[in-house]
């Protein structure tokens, strides 16, 4: 190994697919960006595993066989298969965006990055502080969506709109009196969504139309992947 | 204690809630079921623990202060308050239903038990093989909806549709051809769902309707409580 070998961390410039089908969907992807594959020396030689391997060989990717690297980062055993791959800095680009405003758990980030992708929805901006993008349980949810969006972050809200001033700006809040099924999306818009446990903060009202997806009071509210899915269909389902 | 204190298996009679929040909502939703609250030595006083204690009392819910049952249920120690209630079994009401085919994964029970109470549909029909609806991580990730729907297990799909033989029955299952945006869902009706990794069998076709969620390529699908959720949303927003 050319370099010491490393449990992820924010401030590596590289990151992992823990898995043979999220180091597949790399591979496909966004294969210049893979630097090398792990391969378990108990890894089946499924056909697969096969095709993955003559993904790495077109590629130019290396594989390395051995253990080592699977106690590191991947303690828990249940994975035979390891991508790494480097981060890349990504601008959004101009059209619909997701704006996830201090979303703050890996999981629910990797789950709205696969519904955007599924939904179309291939820029995410991120308002700091926010949960790491490029954490390997974020690559993980995403089931590989992670390798198709332009996932920018930004330093504030003030930062994202004045790049993309033009944008209608639906903000998704528990205060608002606007139901989602009455909104006509216009594109280019921004769906905006907060963090898990806080949601937007009121003063979005100001900048924002609100939308509210009405539901019983037997809730406090909808979780933030499931408001986030719901609002996607539902935007994507009306634009054009 | 009366009885040995146990972690949750799937043949107890009981099962738990573990946490304030979880606890207070079982207090408030279902106290009839309540045999007893445990309190951590070290919780904090504060006013929604004195609500919950308050709670207990007019519910005639014993509450025993140690630290021994959090040993056994809650290992991972963040949890200061456990709820100990008592299974019941429910049946489904005539109306609208929720079909669960053989869904795996406790997280996403727990998950689309919450957003099924959000918009209004009580009544869960799950087939098995299937995951415990007591089993705590379901209970915790439903974040108290599990104390309002009325959950029953059937052996079978055709036992459930023996006995609710006049809903309409909406399948969602990839190999459709009908969009969820074209459908105009018609009151009583089944929204049916299949496993996490495998969906609903071909079979279900031959008597169900069937859906899809249009999605792009890039994805292989929707996750379950994703698929669910927004199939909720729809039917609720079309159905009376």
């Amino acid at each position: 190994m050319a370099e010491k070998l490393r449990k992820y961390k924010h401030d590596l410039d590289h990151s992992y697919a823990l898995g043979a089908a999220l180091t597949y969907e790399l591979l496909r992807k966004a294969p210049q960006t893979a630097r090398r594959v792990y391969l378990h020396t108990a890894a089946e030689r499924t056909e697969g595993l096969l095709r993955l391997l003559a993904l790495c060989e077109k590629a130019g990717v290396p594989v390395e066989t051995g253990d080592k690297a699977f106690h590191i980062l991947s303690p828990k055993g249940n994975c035979f298969v390891i991508g790494e791959f480097a981060k890349e800095e990504k601008r959004l680009l101009p059209g619909s965006h997701i704006v996830l405003v201090n979303p703050s758990d890996a999981g629910n980030l990797g789950t709205i990055l696969r519904t955007a992708v599924g939904f179309g929805f291939l820029d995410l901006a991120v308002v700091r502080p926010a949960v790491d993008f490029y954490d390997p349980r974020v690559i993980r949810a995403s089931m590989g969506a992670a390798f198709h969006v332009r996932a920018e972050y930004f330093d504030s809200i003030e930062d994202y709109l004045s790049r993309f001033p033009e944008n209608r700006r639906y903000a998704f809040m528990l205060q608002s009196s606007v139901p989602l099924g009455t909104v006509r999306f216009e594109a280019p818009f921004s769906l905006l969504f907060g963090n898990e446990a806080t949601g937007l903060p009121d003063r979005f009202a100001s900048f924002c139309e609100t939308v509210v997806i009405p539901h019983s009071r037997d809730i406090d509210s909808l979780n933030l992947p499931i408001a986030a899915s719901i609002a996607m269909y539902a935007a994507r389902a009306l634009a054009p």
